[in-house]
């Protein structure tokens, strides 16, 4: 079927079901920001492959919703398909219900699947069309699954145990401290449903989704109780007998079960209207849902010593490996015959050589010339492209590690670097180190922080379509929340000292070359500021990997700025010595020499 | 009577009215920031003079909470009065409806002068004190009037138009974009309180409030008909005959009649929650009021090419009276006498000297050594000090100009400065440049910008207090909304070009001395960074006054700041120059020389 003759079908489901218009969204029970193949519902129909994107279909119109990352793409795999393109955030561009409102007559429905949209999300829907009189209605089931018959089975890879020796606290530690936040919020259950949550508080990880090692489940957590609700075919003797004290395994069907138990308790029961789909809140009465953010998400985000120490540890490893992927990139490519796909896979072999690697933390965004400028390339078999030694390769990856996840983007010339590029580099480069080289006050959010990212690039009237940097995962998600170095206005969360995040600052000239800039650094105390009047801060960074000096303009940098690379350079040089031969030393010594 | 007395008397009321609670705030029935003598109930009440500050009594306690710009002033002034000092913001410090709640019993009443309350603020204080059982109870009169029988009269200066050559439009051309907007939200009438916005509404100017120019009224904007209620006894035939064929003029105590109409019409009424008072609300039907904020308060900020060019002009003269002043500064301290209380005399008959002066924008903070670490000093007759020819003065002051409004704050070293002192100096001018020379994008916030100016104090662990800058009216109110440069959520609004703001980092060293270094910027469209591509901003600086070079240490600017400043410095020459004889003139040159 290609999507014209997907859609058609859809169109005669939705007249069957009375409903006119269907809201396809990219997400998935858990609001997954990776979503496993089973529930790719929006890749399938759509045929676009990005990882953000909403589509939705009426009687005669569909149209996809997706940010500036993905404009490119989405032009090219929707061609044809009978899908217009709505660029989020663009002058023009509708909303999703503005649109539905303009399509549809008062009295008309849109259906939607209520697994697939968060509470709030849910709300924001119902809202703002019933100004325009559309109501919206829940379906039990998703129109799709009738017409997608060669659907994905679900990973069935055994659900395993995250060592306390990486992980630092057990689940019990963790269920003691989210029953206490639990309590504060006045509630007496929690029900978790964001899988990087559940995966953290029990200690378990899974092969479910691509990239995040989480499993898919559900989690109701009680005064004196928890439960977790897990596919049983992937539940080993070893985790029954692990968790046994502290949790209850449930089949992931069973939640309906509990969820009704609670309803009949009349309990007030925590919920996150931000990750909990609305289908779970309408098991609830109205009134016991107490709504606010899920402990888990703050309390994961602040490492502690032994995730800590194991972050520094990974990257090492991740740097020797990006250190010997750099060493090869050039006379490699001199040779002839490295392209997009090959080097990705290179770094990959140099990350597998390391100790505790477990995979890729997301999908590796191997771009060349003008394919940089496409913030999240995804090189294929078409546009695999082959590098010259010229231009500019920017490549973006990181590994899962059982002691960390790691998060690095380098760009390096292959040949010529012009003028404009070093410009360009170099106040990147400067926004970088404003971020990392900053110290703050106790209190201060990243979202106000990030500017610091952006001032060297706008003094030339350049910029960047994305955020300066997103939480990470401990050997979970590369993104995580609550915290992040976005003007969001979600992110104006005070950063704490623990928490891992990225500074990636970029700036991209459309057709020609990308740049980005990433290393990841813990908000950690600076002792030496710190006193009675107040805590101040600063970023312990972990990422080890040198920064192209042929591309950097040492003249638009300032003393300050100079010193701060030359401090970083020399240490990635000291750190990661001792674990090369004497031939990569010698490269890495070179590639790191003060300017 | 003191202010034992007056509780007593206030405590006996209560009692009367059956009220267990009662809440005066500092405000009055237009929120205004600036309240005019006969409404300065808390004032009266407390013996504390600051401009902001709540007091809660109830039959044993009452208490005071203000922020941290007052807490010095407040111990001083509330000593022996039997009101305890809440400092806001401090770890420790209860809420006032928290305190509340701990001081009365579920049952009891709070009782409240709903003129007093926003709408946003009213609803606050039901909310929050219905979970601990607490009621609030709207009074048909404020208790404290029956006790203050020596109240001030109010003031009956007669309304003053304020001619479209310096406003730049009309009423009648203003009434029409208000109507647009109104209609836009949906609303077919709107209710304004906030004076300053009835002023610029209807180009008219009084003096019934200190330092702002406004006129105590209240204005109903209808489709067909703009109603402006004002005391008669400050109506003029002038006034009458300028505005009558836009406006009806009606005494001020019959806007309860207007309210009763517009009830009656069940018409959607826009009100903006946070400046209009809960007795106005009341006043109608809850299903007919819209709630936006007023569309006056954003049209206001963005100032049209005449009041640029007036603003331009003014700070012109104000610029040539701070000269005067600074080059008088120095010798008289010498010569002995000068107080902080006769300099700013001083600097006010400078000011008087230019033409369109009008009055003081606010009252001077002339702040001399350790005073200048207290950010909004007031020196009084007992606390004014003598100025020596050594340490730190700093004085924030401005005027008002039929041609606009000016604040600028200027930190000077009277003799000695140390290198502490050149440090800290240096790192606000950084700031303050900072955010001078930044370009932005289209869209961005002041909310965002801010930080700019905070961070080259933060990398030496300094920081400030306060907000990094505020609107500024034309011939107004020196503070206006919506935009701003703090970190407030409520100050997440897009800059726009038009926007005239302050930039104002400071740092102080409680008991020591304090810097501050303010300009006034409008927000203005780059031409040569916009393009297709969106357009971009920068600031256009309109105070010209020198920063003075001896506080500079030059070693800790970059080249960029040094720039900058040689170029600030070489403008305010060029523009001042003509204005000044030749003996002022050799002051400046001298004071604006390159570094």
């Amino acid at each position: 079927m290609d999507t014209r003759q997907k859609l058609a079908a859809l169109r005669a489901l939705m007249r069957a079901n009375k409903v006119d218009a269907f809201h396809v969204p990219s997400t998935d029970p858990h609001q997954s920001e990776y979503v496993p193949a089973m529930w790719q519902r929006r890749a399938w129909l759509s045929g676009f492959t990005g990882s953000a994107g909403d589509v939705v279909v009426t009687a005669r119109q569909a149209a996809l919703w997706t940010d500036s990352r993905y404009f490119l793409q989405a032009e090219l795999q929707l061609r044809g398909s009978g899908i217009a393109l709505m660029k989020l955030a663009e002058p023009g561009t509708p909303s999703i219900t503005g649109w539905i409102a303009r399509q549809l007559k008062p009295g008309q429905v849109l259906g939607v699947d209520p697994q697939l949209l968060s509470v709030q999300e849910a709300e924001t829907f119902v809202a703002e069309l019933a100004e325009a009189g559309i109501a919206v209605r829940p379906l039990a089931a998703n129109l799709l699954d009738e017409v997608w018959t060669d659907r994905p089975e679900p990973r069935l890879d055994p659900v395993r145990l995250h060592s306390p020796r990486h992980a630092g606290a057990t689940a019990r530690d963790k269920l003691r401290e989210v029953r206490l936040a639990m309590r504060a919020a006045g509630a007496r259950a929690h029900v978790l449903a964001a899988l990087d949550t559940i995966a953290w508080l029990f200690n378990v990880r899974g092969a479910d989704v691509d990239f995040n090692p989480v499993v898919i489940a559900y989690a109701v957590v009680m005064e004196k109780e928890a439960r977790l609700f897990i596919d049983p075919r992937k539940i080993t003797p070893e985790l029954t007998k692990a968790l046994k004290r502290d949790v209850k395994l449930l089949p992931y069907a069973k939640l309906p079960a509990t969820l009704r138990e609670l309803r009949a308790t009349r309990a007030p029961v925590l919920l996150d209207p931000a990750t909990t789909n609305a289908w779970v809140a309408d098991q609830l009465r109205a009134d016991q849902i107490v709504r606010g953010p899920s402990p888990v998400t703050a309390l994961k985000a602040v490492k502690n010593a032994v995730q800590i120490r194991g972050v520094a540890a990974c990257h090492v490893r991740d740097g020797v490996a990006m250190v010997k992927f750099l060493k090869w990139l050039e006379p490699a490519v001199r040779a002839g015959g490295v392209t997009e796909l090959s080097a990705a896979d290179r770094l990959e072999a140099f990350r597998a050589e390391g100790r505790l690697f477990q995979g890729l933390s997301f999908n590796t965004i191997s771009a060349y010339g003008p394919h940089g400028a496409i913030v999240h390339y995804a090189a294929d078999r078409r546009s695999n492209a082959r590098l010259r030694p010229r231009g500019i390769y920017l490549i973006d990856s990181g590994g899962l590690y059982l002691d960390g996840t790691t998060d690095i983007t380098r760009t390096v010339t292959l040949g010529g670097p012009t003028p404009r590029q070093k410009e360009a580099f170099t106040r990147v480069l400067r926004g970088h180190i404003a971020v990392a080289a900053a110290k703050f006050p106790a209190g201060t959010s990243g979202q106000r922080l990030e500017v610091l990212a952006r001032a060297p690039l706008w003094e030339a009237g350049l910029n960047y379509g994305h955020g300066t940097g997103h939480g990470v995962g401990h050997y979970l998600s590369v993104h995580e929340g609550p915290m992040g170095l976005t003007p969001k206005d979600v992110r104006n969360v005070p950063l704490r000292p623990g928490n891992l995040l990225s500074i990636e600052p970029g700036y991209y000239r459309a057709g020609g070359w990308g740049i980005r800039l990433e290393n990841l650094a813990f908000v950690a105390l600076d002792e030496k500021l710190s006193g009675p009047g107040g805590d101040w801060y600063g970023w312990d960074v972990v990422t080890l990997c040198p920064l192209d000096r042929r591309l950097i303009d040492r003249r638009l940098l300032t003393p300050r700025e100079r010193a701060w690379l030359n401090a970083y350079h020399a240490r990635v040089y000291r750190e990661l010595r001792p674990h090369l031969d004497p031939e990569h030393r010698a490269w890495l010594k070179a590639a790191t020499r003060a300017i």
